[in-house]
């Protein structure tokens, strides 16, 4: 398949290398800024485009991976000219709507940082499409880089991009704060990582429910108490707090 | 060593049992609860006992692993007669002056279930004695168990255990939280197992701040805005407004 990528940001990135990786042929990548646009079309042996009148109209598939709030008013200048090609999004919170007819959604639930390889392969892919010519060629394109493709509406996905915020964003803010008291008492963050491990492992097998351990399920005040008081910054105290009681409650 | 375990727990029955395998002799396990005690005893092939006045007096260490509320006042009715053997905790925010003179502590950082085998190996042990002889046993007793010992007083010792709160348990619920989430929208919990475990695996590499990732980062309103009106609970409302905003303040 012939696709043009607009976006050239980390889920981008990650993508349209996997894609390539497996045979697909990436013509163009479109960022408003060229370096950026460059540096993706660089790995994918593509071409970097800055405007989007340089945009070619004969792509198999557009694949539009951008800010949020970006997506409309791109979507409106590329439908131009290109009513009857197929446009995707990758965004998890977006609906397929927004695309117009004929169009599709993958949304590949992980973090993607450009300093990281991933296994593409291991990534859960979420696809939805308006018709079943776009929904073809979206499976495809799905299977092409992961082994594992599931059918999910924007209304249900919306759901799963707000449970991967509690389960990635909101863990790893966790990580940042329990850096931060490490630093300030001059210990080394790498000393909890393998209490970070297994906490990620533990839940493979056990529910987060049963995994629970520590002050909070063992209801030990005086420890909650004391540790309440160690914290200097006043945010942060508020998030231990609401925390541990939502902890209690759900025991 | 001859060693008496008191209590019974999570970290009671993992730490007695390495020592065990590793050589050490648990001759007894006390619990208030005497079936308890039996279950951690017979995995040590060590006897249980249920009440203090059955404890024996020539033990080489006392190893107390119980509630931190209730350890001053087993300490106190456990000196009678055993003033001068070597007493030892395993809590993260209790200091070590709690034990009186002569004693130790060795405080392993883990989350630990029973139904979970741990590799005690990879697990910090964090030390600290009153004198140079409770020293030698308790950096024996760490060595034995553990390949990585450290020396920490109690002041940071307590700030080390408020980061493992942060690090484990409060990331465990973010992990519970998310499975609400998912349950709701009829998903399965482990489709988000390849996202927590990249989101661990990366903190190995990056700084949790270089890691992040998500609409928090990308300042992306639009998405916090509909992902808040997601959340019917008001907690978890509250929870997802607090980590959003300190994500943000700390970009």
């Amino acid at each position: 398949m012939k696709i043009v990528f607009i976006g050239s940001g980390n889920l981008a990135t990650h993508l349209a290398t996997a894609l390539v990786m497996a045979g697909e042929n990436v013509v163009q990548v479109y960022s408003k800024t060229y370096e950026h646009a460059q540096i993706l079309a660089d790995k994918v042996r593509g071409v970097a485009v800055s405007s989007i009148d340089e945009i070619c109209n004969d792509a198999d598939a557009y694949i539009i991976s951008i800010k949020d709030d970006a997506l409309p008013s791109v979507v409106e200048q590329l439908r131009k000219g290109r009513a009857d090609r197929l446009f995707v999004h990758t965004a998890g919170s977006v609906p397929m709507s927004v695309l117009g007819s004929h169009a599709a959604v993958l949304y590949p639930m992980q973090t993607f940082s450009k300093s990281r390889e991933v296994n593409f392969r291991e990534i859960p892919c979420f696809i939805e499409a308006t018709d079943d010519e776009a929904y073809k060629l979206v499976a495809h394109l799905a299977h092409t880089v992961s082994d594992k493709v599931v059918d999910l509406d924007s209304d249900k996905r919306r759901k799963l991009h707000l449970s991967a915020v509690f389960a990635c964003n909101f863990v790893n803010h966790c990580y940042h704060l329990a850096e931060r008291i490490m630093a300030d008492a001059g210990l080394d963050f790498d000393l909890l990582l393998p209490l970070i491990d297994e906490t990620a492992r533990k839940v493979h097998r056990l529910s987060p429910h049963d995994a629970q351990t520590g002050p909070m399920v063992r209801n030990d005040r005086k420890v909650m108490d004391k540790q309440m008081e160690l914290i200097s910054d006043e945010r942060t105290q508020e998030i231990y707090k609401l925390l541990a009681e939502s902890i209690y409650k759900m025991r």
